[in-house]
């Protein structure tokens, strides 16, 4: 019976929102917005981050299934937790770009969700995702309004913020559990091994985050000038990131392909890009921040891979990138 | 000999479309029409519905081939017999509009293909379909002149016709053959067992229904302030619902998610809020029926699966869920 | 030591590429240019080609990993070579249109690595679509500007282009190896085969190239009657086409439908229309293509088959439906 009421205070809490809805939110007038990226970034989350992280053996049903089950959580949540610092008349406004905004938050949530695949269960996934989103607006609102900083791919407020979420949350578990709850097949060995189908089909998860990448930095552009320019910097920064990726990786591994590298750090030119997207940085500056993510990326995955958090590489690779393109932008455009 | 002729027939019936083309078929000049849910659309009927109908173990090649194969016959024929009802001197006119309202056709005779599924041979179903085709445009045409009914998502005209229809001819199928075509393997154990491979497949078919869904209610709505809030409501309705059927799954299956809840019944808040979507119904409203869909589609999926209907779960799923919505909304709105 | 550096050239390859984009690339003040097909051919380029290419047994990571690699190598490298026939002031400028351009020799480039897939190396690979890329952006200046040819959707320029390159290539390596290095497993059987599951995965390639050919032929038409054409032909020549090659291969197969005619000539509608899909051809004409394509493809494919060039069934396709098509046009529109 126990077991039988363990998800069951998603129920609960589905109708506390439902609640919030009905007082709160109401649509909003302004329906000309038509927004570019809606349905390429609505891709990136349920395909994109669901399939990526079905490369291990035995999690693909969780990978995909936990994915979505996260997502539509968190929309629905942080409409409510990001409304609340746009509240006009005790009144919520919700139209498309409300909505796009809530699946970045989402995106929060599931870079969250990579460095801890396979060591939290769902529940706890749940628990720190509701967490996460209620301080990532928080994070966000700080950002936008109070430090007025330019982050229009979302780099620092979402990649940076999801991978220190992770980082905090992981660390802390390292230290209590000490690994006693690796998950095992029958036979004692460890289930995070990928399989020969799960690359293929991780892969397609790779593919679409690669494709709508450019879609999901130009979201929130304010012109078209703008939204040309992201696209084109964040396209030519994950092209020239791919072939470098393609190239240490064979450096690495002896003139093989590595499947982690190709399946990771060929989006961290995505990534690294972001915050300044939209900016005046040539496409010749595109194209050097993605190049220099490729080895952050690579070398990073390589040397980091042997220490605690070896089924987090995500995480190290958004921390470093991001903290390089940062300190790259600060450096040159300003 | 006689199987080589098995097929020939479509290629008769393909030439007899083409015939009917080239004498009735014109472009429109109204060129203007952009739709927003044009490749949407596509992506649900190719991607979507033939991927979700992999699940079956030993129909993976059937399931994505035969459904590409129903959906261009259907996509052709439904312009000619959409067309009967809309020509002007004698004349059908031929825009993407058109080619749209064509593919949620193919839509309606895929929801039947569904409740068919290892039940009929691919001869049998492409009469089914042509035949249904033809049915389905005078409903259409009934719903939208005579009636003049709101049916904007299509959950009328399009799922609860293609579901009645699947369910009529099942009925017919079991009462005339009695389960003697039952697929076997070689060791006499039936065919429809998922495996773990098609299940990670079949999730690629759910998930890309789940996208773009919001996409599909909205793409014959008139204005633009519609077509923003089909696309809000439609979202967070399938959020609400997909929240729910985990929780739900969980319920009936022991602190474990059911596989098959979530690759159907997390998409039964898009049919449910599929005929009222582009009304003021309030966000709060959406996620209430996106719940209640969860509810029916997780319950009567329970409780009918014993039933003789035992492969046509969409069925009673989309059934259910049209009558409480239209009840519902008779109730509310009206 | 040596395996090590065997990919190290592209990474010299990609700095001079950053020295080129840094010298002669600039932003195009050109920002209304809002195309309708960009993401789309993305998704082509990277998925469509990439998991089509999944179908040989052993070669899924190769297909979609340096289907990947090519095309961020080609996208970059074709600004470049393109660029250098459109310089104004010494500058070329970069706009969406120009990455769009870009992706098409990409995919040309992507034709010639379906006839060489399993046969060449990598850098083999690599070297050839350097070399084509080059050699390509001349053949496309010469018809369009020296031949002022009409070729909307690309099949002489592209896909022609493509085949016949690779078709020379292959015929240059058939004589000069003589079979040696055909792929072998363990037990000497070739690797060549389809398994269960690559053919589902292939699927999923050929699903979303049929999904956004239409979108691909008309991405670079000039008005809206013209994208419209584009798109409603090359629909119903794919639909069309599809049809005919179930009843084909049943044909040929005694009843049942063969995975590789499903793959292929399917989608050889769309190259067949693709050079006259702006024009006013009807609906009718455009079927008449797309059934002509089905037949062309699925007979030369099963001639064909047993020669010296078994593993690429895509070229000879493409090849003789561009030369029915184009002398079909020139019979007919002029």
């Amino acid at each position: 019976m126990a077991s039988r009421i363990k998800y069951l205070w998603l129920l609960v809490f589905q109708v506390i929102l439902v609640i919030l809805f009905c007082v709160f939110v109401r649509y909003d007038g302004d329906n000309k917005v038509n927004l570019r990226g809606y349905e390429d970034t609505h891709v990136m989350i349920y395909v994109g981050f669901g399939f990526l992280m079905t490369f291990l053996m035995k999690y693909c049903y969780g990978a995909v299934g936990i994915n979505w089950l996260l997502a539509a959580l968190v929309a629905q949540w942080s409409i409510i937790t990001q409304g609340l610092f746009h509240m006009k008349d005790m009144i919520i406004p919700l139209n498309k770009k409300v909505i796009l905004e809530a699946d970045v938050m989402s995106a929060t949530v599931l870079i969250t969700f990579g460095a801890l695949l396979g060591r939290a269960s769902v529940n706890q996934l749940l628990f720190i995702a509701i967490v996460e989103a209620l301080i990532g607006s928080l994070n966000l609102y700080i950002i936008e309004k109070v430090i007025e900083g330019s982050d229009v791919g979302g780099s620092m407020g979402i990649h940076t913020y999801g991978a220190f979420f992770g980082l905090a949350v992981s660390a802390a578990w390292v230290c209590c559990r000490k690994k006693r709850d690796q998950p095992q097949d029958d036979d004692g060995h460890p289930l995070e091994k990928p399989s020969y189908m799960t690359d293929v089909t991780s892969m397609i998860g790779s593919v679409f985050l690669f494709i709508y990448w450019p879609s999901f930095n130009a979201a929130l552009t304010a012109t078209d000038a703008d939204y040309q320019r992201a696209v084109v910097n964040t396209y030519l920064s994950l092209a020239a990131c791919s072939v470098v990726t393609f190239a240490l990786s064979a450096f690495l591994r002896h003139g093989k392909f590595e499947m982690e590298h190709i399946q990771n750090s060929t989006l961290a030119g995505g990534v690294g890009v972001g915050t300044v997207c939209n900016m005046h940085i040539t496409p010749g500056g595109a194209i050097i921040i993605g190049m220099g993510a490729a080895f952050v990326s690579v070398f990073g995955f390589a040397k980091l891979k042997a220490s605690i958090y070896n089924n987090c590489p995500c995480l190290f690779l958004y921390l470093t990138i991001s903290a390089l393109t940062i300190s790259l932008c600060e450096y040159i455009w300003r």
